[in-house]
């Protein structure tokens, strides 16, 4: 039986995630938080399915273990190919990045218009297609992989002229499109969100997960009547399968404060 | 007790350390060979030591089931952070990649400065000066980490102006140092290497592990009466623990021939 009091559970691969715990401590400070990021084995974006799914159900298994109310799938690669088996799993209500987005996306566009960017594992599902033409099978949706993105925000690349080409190579072809929206469909991509709004044009609407996942978990805590106590103390843990060099310059700069709990962990494989 | 028709174990992190193969195939061709690469948790060139150390006897022992006679460690990350560990355990010879090419680089020196790039875990450790520096304490050792190479190399980025413009960002801080050899650390640079042949210039000696780590193994091979006998049929067996999409054009990049036995395993972990 879960109560009000239990921590919000968040997985990604790796840091990227941190963006959605941001927004969750933005809108509900209240609430107690575990994340687990595997950087043992990251990136997730670039391999199978059937071993994005593996890894994905041994971190919901670890999450489990700390009592969390509700998961958070905060990684697109998991999102698009993990969700529907591990909701079947679990007995908590799960949570993906790629659904509430793909709403937002649908209210926003004028034009019918939309573009998605994301990680090679991402697009080749086509999650964001179908969950996008199932809103409205009359919308015009074009992908596009962007691989060198994640390497560039983790080697802290979020600007400069190297960056400008790069997001022009990627991003091209989808500005040709004329789409009036796009969705920035990795946790990692909001670092580049000015890189990205400037070559895109100020008119072209920008879709990241964070704020939209999160308007979906506050409603799903309301409806379970599991919202946190506004005097609760909250905490906030921080787990890692493994501790790269750049992990807390990289890690603060997703979640904009100070990384204070953070535990290495092997977990069960 | 080995035997002349073992064949050689090699592994690396993902297919790199196919360039490694390559030559072994051309110096070697009767040789059978066992291959085995991490694809479910490359890259290892970010991950910590402790990481690079445990991954890499796993991926030893895996290779050990398969009675080799020798070892090849063909990834920097894993040389320099696991090869002693390694050859502590294990009664076979074991060859890495960073001391083979370390002499290569003294001899070539005419001016005694010398430029490394590698991984952000290869530079950490030092392997390079510290096995650099005990043939001739009189070198003067440059190091870079260039961590957007083995990303370009994934992506098949491989010239064009972008690339021009990363290899310049990385490599004029050494090319300032007017270095005379620059020893390629990473078994996917040789991938890299017109472009970065055409902004250092001629005058520069680029040293790549593969034909020094060969020329090692020969030698470790003739010395035990190891090698295969020229009318031995050699089988080649490619083993990796996951499959990604990019995998055989990839790898048969690396390779330079055809991918014909590939298998993926699940590797006790």
């Amino acid at each position: 039986m879960k109560v009000a009091k239990d921590p919000i559970g968040v997985f990604d691969s790796g840091l990227g995630g941190l963006t959605i715990v941001k927004e969750i401590r933005r809108v509900l400070p209240q609430e107690s938080i575990v994340y687990f990021g595997d950087l043992a084995r990251l990136p997730y974006g670039i391999k199978s399915h059937k071993q994005i799914i593996q890894f994905s159900l041994q971190n919901t298994n670890f999450l489990l273990q700390h009592q969390i109310k509700t998961l958070i799938i905060a990684c697109n690669s998991s999102s698009s190919a993990a969700y529907q088996v591990i909701k079947r799993k679990v007995s908590i209500p799960v949570i993906d990045v790629i659904e509430p987005a793909t709403r937002e996306a649908v209210k926003l566009t004028r034009t019918g218009r939309i573009g998605v960017i994301a990680t090679q594992a991402t697009v080749d599902t086509g999650a964001y297609e179908k969950k996008l033409t199932k809103l409205n099978p009359n919308l015009e949706v074009y992908s596009r992989s962007c691989p060198m993105f994640v390497p560039m925000v983790e080697e802290g690349w979020t600007e400069g002229s190297i960056c400008e080409q790069i997001v022009k190579h990627y991003l091209e072809p989808i500005k040709q499109k004329k789409v009036d929206v796009l969705m920035l469909g990795c946790t990692h991509y909001p670092l580049l969100e000015s890189l990205i709004r400037n070559f895109m044009g100020s008119k072209v609407r920008l879709v990241n997960s964070a704020q939209s996942t999160v308007e979906k978990l506050v409603e799903s805590l309301n409806s379970q009547k599991l919202l946190a106590h506004p005097d609760q103390k909250p905490s906030f843990k921080v787990y890692v399968s493994d501790q790269p060099r750049n992990f807390i310059r990289v890690g603060e700069k997703f979640l904009g404060e100070r990384l204070s709990y953070v535990k290495v962990v092997r977990h069960a494989e």
